[in-house]
């Protein structure tokens, strides 16, 4: 029986068992690690995946499709751990939120012969765990795929024909562009979020403060929520790009402070703020456009699904993306910085 | 007949008529009136008001409570209207953002005999306008109310009492001190919200930026489609705690930065990371308590609420409070700066 192994089963991991599942896929097993005690038994249970492996080598043993969903920081001990049980041909990919190491790092440590395409959900929730888990999760999100050097077209299209099974939009973006513009409209909104909070949280005040705060507050502090660990994780393996974007974030608060400072600038802040509301309700109602698949996963039957997922019968046709992708990487050039 | 006026029918304005009408009050009156043509009438029709009056004063004739829901900027200029045809006793109330300026300028051009009582709801959507207006609005939010000096105790719970009757719950608070705490909890994520959108939409790379935006970017930017004249109207009538709290903003997003850039400081900022999402999640379960009214509307009948509008036979019996707030006034010391 073809067989895709999750390691690390968490909202991310969880949540691309039971949207695997409802894909309806015939005959497919989805085995399942979590190195937290009792965490594979749960997503068993709510029926995330088939079977329940003690040790990442047993799960990703005969698995043509290997998808990492643990912590940043545990991704390069993974690699370590599965290397050696990987089968020829094998496609792992993975889930984390910055590539450019990831990448880097599963160009050495996987072996020959395995094809490593990095993937990341844009997709998330306040609360985390298992029991969070959900199958619509991904449903119209995008979901950026960053190829290694080593992966052959083949393996590319089998990342992104399991995303779109998942509900998602496959991005094929390069690894350095990926963290470079996550930095922008990810990270930074992660530290401005939580600096904001903790400014406030920790000022005299609080009392007071905390009990008139409004969902405004919330909202525009909902990321300090985040996962402790998945913050560090970022602003390790994103630091420049991070420290590039908050430096320009400062400097543009900076240019608020001045406008609002200044009883001469009043038409001009006036116009800064119409213009913003203006763009976010545009930005709201028109987001700029991912390009699309070509085929509606809606089209194929079951068995199509099946098939297409291990033999890229059905993929999307973006030869010329994929060219220009690998072209690019040839002769790289930074995102926007 | 009682009648309430509604000066002013956008969202706030219209959600006051819309809840007052839940609330079930025996033969009230609500009488409103708009500027903007055609806005009155929608409000009719959708059972905000009863009455449509084409000015200010006759909306306000012979009425016992006077709501002012208009744009901060516009508040004086209906005081200077309304003026001449409030009655003795009249009570007047608003529902500014900004407090400050607005009860001192209700002292200097409202008449003697009339009292002023500030409010503002602390509620609100991304949408404005009476088509938005909705009587759930302010169910379960806390609603502001700040007291000028010449309003007797009576009309301070007059404007209590109706406060709950909306489904709020009225916060007896300094006006200065009202402004100080908003600055951090309202206005500052305001700018920091419309200062991360500008900076992301104006930068080179939107088209990219923008497709691979996710939720994450669109709750910590959502306040920069706040309507821009409140947005401008709070940066002027509030600028000195606004400035206040961004230089502290500024001050604390270079403390995370210099923690990111740091390779010593790792152990430091995962604790900040820990801390912040730790007291946010308290914060979203518990937040710091706001004092409860102790008698709940749904004990009364309709006729009883319709008694204890006008003649504060329900009262929250805060008459400590309402002493403290008015020695503090007489003693004024800044909130939290």
């Amino acid at each position: 029986m073809p067989r895709v192994a999750i390691i690390g089963l968490g909202l991310i991991g969880g949540s691309i068992g039971l949207a695997l599942k409802r894909a309806g896929l015939e005959s497919l097993e989805i085995a399942g690690h979590d190195n937290e005690w009792g965490v594979a038994a749960k997503a068993k249970k709510c029926g995330a995946i088939d079977v329940e492996e003690r040790h990442p080598t047993l799960a990703v043993e005969g698995a043509a499709i290997v998808v990492i969903a643990t912590p940043i920081s545990k991704v390069p001990a993974v690699f370590e751990d599965i290397a050696p049980a990987l089968g020829e041909n094998a496609v792992v990919t993975d889930t984390a939120s910055t590539k450019r190491d990831i990448v880097r790092i599963a160009q050495k440590a996987l072996p020959e012969g395995v094809h490593f395409v990095g993937g990341h959900p844009i997709a998330g929730k306040e609360t985390s765990g298992i029991d969070a888990a959900d199958a619509a999760l991904f449903d119209g999100r995008p979901w950026a795929v960053t190829p290694s050097v080593h992966a052959s077209e083949r393996a590319i299209q089998t990342v992104e024909n399991l995303i779109q099974l998942l509900g998602a939009q496959p991005v094929l973006i390069d690894a350095d562009e990926h963290d470079a513009y996550m930095a922008a409209v990810s990270h930074l909104p992660l530290v401005a979020a939580t600096a904001l909070f903790s400014l406030v949280r920790e000022s005299q005040g609080w009392a007071e403060l905390g009990s008139l705060a409004g969902p405004g507050f919330r909202d525009t502090t909902r990321l300090a929520s985040t996962d402790p660990g998945l913050s560090h994780d970022i602003a390790l393996t994103n630091r420049e790009n991070l420290l590039h974007w908050l430096d320009r974030y400062i400097e543009e608060l900076r240019r608020y402070r001045g406008l609002i400072a200044d009883a001469d600038a009043q038409e001009r802040l006036l116009e800064v703020f119409v213009r913003a509301q203006t763009e976010r309700d545009i930005f709201v109602e028109h987001p700029p456009e991912r390009p699309r698949p070509e085929v509606h996963r809606d089209d194929l039957t079951p068995g199509e699904r099946m098939a297409s997922l291990f033999t890229g019968e059905y993929v999307i046709r973006r030869r010329k993306d994929i060219e220009k992708l690998m072209q690019e990487r040839e002769n790289p050039r930074r995102g926007e910085r």
